[in-house]
């Protein structure tokens, strides 16, 4: 209980530290951009400290059409952040309060931290490129989307360790990991010039192979055998909320970003890779399974695949039959990662995963980035009308393209599994409390009024990895 | 067991040869439409395969524009099918991932299948009308949106036979079904040019009524008196999760396919019809039960009532008071179903209906159907500034509208009854597998690691219609 | 058994009662506005009954761009109401029908009531002002959306006395208050010309503390340490579905009524909020149980905080600092709060409030009061560009404004505690037939086959709050 004590006083003390130190900063940096930014009457003196900004005439008129145009697919993303992760995860069946409220504590402060540390990144390669200095962190309607994007790759960390790691150790990880996501992100958006409009790679890839390297160093024997490591029949159902959720919005995820035709395409075919890949996994599930049952995580999972894997291509002029068989891919690898790849995993390389991350976000994820490369091939004015409209104004050939997409692949993965082989070293060298054999899994050391009914030990309701003598620990 | 893995083993091999066939399709039909397709650089060549275009210059504009006005709509649609249906129908205690998870089969499944035989079938109508032949299926922002529609028709019958039928059988339902669906849907917008924009006829009427004819003759003994037919408390709890989410999102399903001043007054009119329908459904419930208590499940399906029989005539001139009179009937109308009407019909006509689909789809689809009729009789310029807006430029006067709307209503119905009919004889005469007795309504041979506590049989939570001796069969 | 018929019985009449006096009022003053009223054929004749309207030729437009933008906001709201207030209060163990299924009862009452009662208003209003008179009451795409913000103050009381009031002592609470709320939100914005974009005044501060002196009516010593008065950790889990969907939409509700970059600027700052009140939630809880445990309860509602609190000010120009600063505020106030200031108001005032709407609502409310005469006292043109765009065309200058908004604030409070007494005085002296002992927090008597199982009470699951003994009354 002392141990629990000073777990807390560490957590709360980190959570109230860092919310002074965002609170100087947004002071010292963060203004409204010139979509927020007051306008000044027609023929008035200007307005304190706003942004640079062209022409004040057009300016309200255009702030309304791009809030009109954005915010429907952004509050879609936000759906996907906080519902869609947050009940995905809380199918462990005493650990539900952690799994939702740790998915919200986590993006609350992510927004904060990820729009400072986006912002001064910004205004360090604006030296390093030699443009003119920024001076300021300026926020509008598309931080609001990216702060998003950014607790997607820190959230799919948190579920290859969901239930590992104490509140404390959470703060720490997502501390370090925006650091490697938005430094990743720079080299491959700004430098690279990678197209990866749905953030297969950026997000996807990267959230999955941190949080899995992250694992590894915090693996350990005690967070094995726990008879809390399970779901029930309505844990279950809490999780699918969160699949129909991500399901439903993934189209907008996958295209907020874009604009008019492309964004269209990447719309439809975001659709469509979903369907192949829903419809694929209920196939392979029945298939796998010796008595021909479906398991309900690789339809609370796999299914997804299909938004994942189709993610980098998106906009890219793959035609719909292309994101059908994208999706239909992604959902096969990602059942038989489920039914084979993760046990493997864990075995060989001690490579333990809460949610099965490597499984819908990993192994798809990858499977993006190679899609992109193809893609990318063929990208050429022909096809696509102005290939500059999705590949960007640098565009030279589609072979060039195909060596950005690569190169950004392979430094995403790098990059994420030092980056979680690094932080997870950290996180043990520090004095975070990490947790006693009978907190994994486990909501009821740090929440107030939760005790599990004996139901779950004593009523053979007992899943298959928990044992009944444990359970007195 | 063998009898349940070669079920598996059919329905595997049923979703994956579907997707082969759809893919090969796709491939060879299936192109973006001309809001999808790549956009020529000014004063360019022309894109290889883009579909036929007018003005380039103006077109991403208008995509654009198109998207940020159809989108939401169309996500809160989508809502509805996964959400909203997904988890009406979790009421059953034992088969909660089984309704959640084969709407969602359905769904994804159904997307693809509508996008082709919909484009099939509109390549055989411009041949039979003569117009310029057809190459290609376009797909765009509005096949979205017009594929939802289809999953809603379909689940709607799935939830006549809901927890009857097996994963197999479901699947070959929504094959035939289809098929019958957009037939009907072209006779009646196309041919008949009746209105019905919310598509209580082509939806509601013909989903309700398809679902009750296949359950008549997939109806037996074994699946009566099951101790597994009925909900308990947090059961209830998910399924009202989907009861909400349709009723919010109502507006959008019966308004999308509008624009303009026709769609604000379809938002409003459906809006005060679901009000009404849930007021009047709480009265209705506590008036009926003879101790005055309130029935969740009148709240969880009568209270959408108004949602349905609005849709016809949702953006007609039906004044405020007549949308709101519309709602009060369909939620009176509804619940009365439920009390009186659905166990007459299963007496009388071994009529079984798992969700009570004639209560909440078919009788206020048909009254949805009657409002349409009125409303079409007092159509004039007069009235609506300029009738074709809401009736089409085909339109003559008021009573050659009501009696086109007569026509479409009747030949739905019997083209309902009629495929439903049709399809039970072909699933009853195919190997499909049917469910055993112990298998009706309960998850429990279908899904991995799910075992059901005695709790539900032996601690006093026995419902009504379930008794404890046959819990061990 | 005869109490709760006679009960259910007046319920029943009123709501029926209440549906027939809409409809006739409806169709003797309500009319579609001219958004929604049929646009007249090119050169053709005015249409009969049409509203009063200006350019006929650019109207079908403005009424689609206008759709377009305030719809998906109203959507958002719509699930706030409906999913996000109605599951939040789903936490306790044994009323989460009532809960939710009076939440969704109350709000299509209030939506049509709410139309009536602020248009009848709204002619009173004209009268007296001396402006042309009104001859109906006009329905529109801003109608919906005041309608559910009239729902939230309601919603707000209902959970100061959340199972403390049988359904039909609700409908009377509901049916009062609108008239306090109508008439307080007529003088706060029409004559002392107060900004309250978020109506954390109007809203907030109304409808809680409306609610709590209605409580303090309501009071009694069946109420109190009765079993039933707790949660379970499933209930919890349907709760916290209510808080994630309001957390996530908070910023439309503070922002949809403004247009172009204050909008946007609202959007940013609620958002900002949010994620301060969040983060401190967390970090207080922790702090002040004594083993360092978190309560659930503090992340259902204190998270939510922040998004009360800017509600005044979201559109003002604060500084993303500033915003930020409001809602650390506001989340340690409203977990201080929960902790300490609740059970004392119950102890010293005998002030039950069951939901705790005191700490998210009244006092963020409060806070949000003062926040925004703070922000009006440094309002100028040179800070706004045109502060009119902001508080309105009769702005003169911070002074002003902030007495404006100090005036609002006070009057708010007070017709609210003078409402809710007055408001409970009536339902006392009415023959409403309040509830037995047994049925406070209580579904059982109320619906239709809700057993609760033993094991609540005699499996080690019986909550703080919840003695044995009294399970058997």
């Amino acid at each position: 209980m002392t141990n629990l004590a000073s777990h807390k006083l560490k957590f709360s003390i980190f959570l109230i530290v860092s919310e002074i130190v965002f609170l100087v900063l947004f002071a010292a940096l963060v203004r409204y951009d010139e979509d927020a930014a007051p306008v000044p009457k027609e023929g008035g003196e200007g307005v304190t400290g706003s942004p640079p900004s062209g022409d004040d005439g057009a300016k309200t008129d255009d702030a309304g059409k791009k809030l009109n145009s954005l915010y429907p697919m952004f509050q879609d993303v936000h759906v996907m952040i906080f519902v869609g992760f947050g009940f995905l995860m809380m199918f462990l069946k005493n650990y539900g309060f952690g799994a939702v409220s740790y998915n919200f504590l986590l993006s609350a402060f992510l927004i904060q931290y990820a729009i400072i540390v986006g912002g001064i990144l910004k205004m360090i390669v604006a030296q390093i490129d030699g443009d003119e200095a920024l001076s300021s962190i300026y926020i509008g309607t598309e931080t609001l989307f990216e702060s998003d994007f950014t607790c997607a790759a820190v959230l799919i960390s948190f579920g290859a360790v969901l239930g590992k790691l104490s509140g404390f150790q959470l703060m720490l990880m997502a501390t370090f990991e925006v650091i490697f996501y938005k430094v990743n992100e720079v080299i491959g958006v700004h430098y690279i010039k990678a197209a990866d409009l749905g953030g297969s790679m950026f997000v996807h890839v990267f959230g999955a192979y941190f949080g899995l390297a992250l694992s590894r160093i915090m693996n350990n024997s005690n967070q094995r055998n726990r008879p809390t490591e399970g779901s029930d029949y309505k844990s279950d159902m809490f999780s699918i909320v969160g699949t129909i959720f991500l399901w439903i919005y993934w189209p907008s995820f996958n295209s907020a970003l874009a604009t008019d035709e492309e964004r269209v395409r990447a719309v439809i075919n975001t659709y469509i890779a979903l369907c192949g890949s829903c419809v694929i996994t209920f196939a392979i599930s029945a298939l796998t399974e010796k008595d021909g049952k479906i398991t309900i995580a690789h339809v609370q999972n796999a299914t997804l695949a299909g938004g994942v894997a189709v993610g980098t291509c998106s906009n890219m002029m793959i035609h719909p039959a292309g994101a059908m068989a994208i999706g239909l891919g992604a959902g096969a690898l990602s059942t038989v990662g489920f039914v084979y790849i993760q046990s493997f995993l864990d075995r060989v390389l001690s490579l333990h995963d809460s949610c099965g991350v490597n499984n819908l976000h990993g192994m798809p994820g990858l499977l993006a980035g190679f899609c992109g490369i193809v893609a990318a091939v063929f990208a050429t004015d022909e096809a696509y009308g102005d290939a500059t409209r999705v590949f960007g104004d640098d565009f030279k050939d589609g072979t060039d393209q195909a060596l950005r997409q690569t190169g950004a692949l392979v430094i995403t993965f790098a990059l994420a599994v030092t980056g979680g082989l690094l932080s997870g070293l950290l996180i043990k060298m520090l004095p975070t409390s990490g947790l006693t054999k009978q907190q994994y899994y486990n909501d009821s050391d740090f929440w107030a009024d939760v005790e599990f009914p004996d139901i779950y030990e004593s009523q053979s309701l007992t899943k298959p990895g928990g044992s009944a003598e444990e359970s007195n620990i």
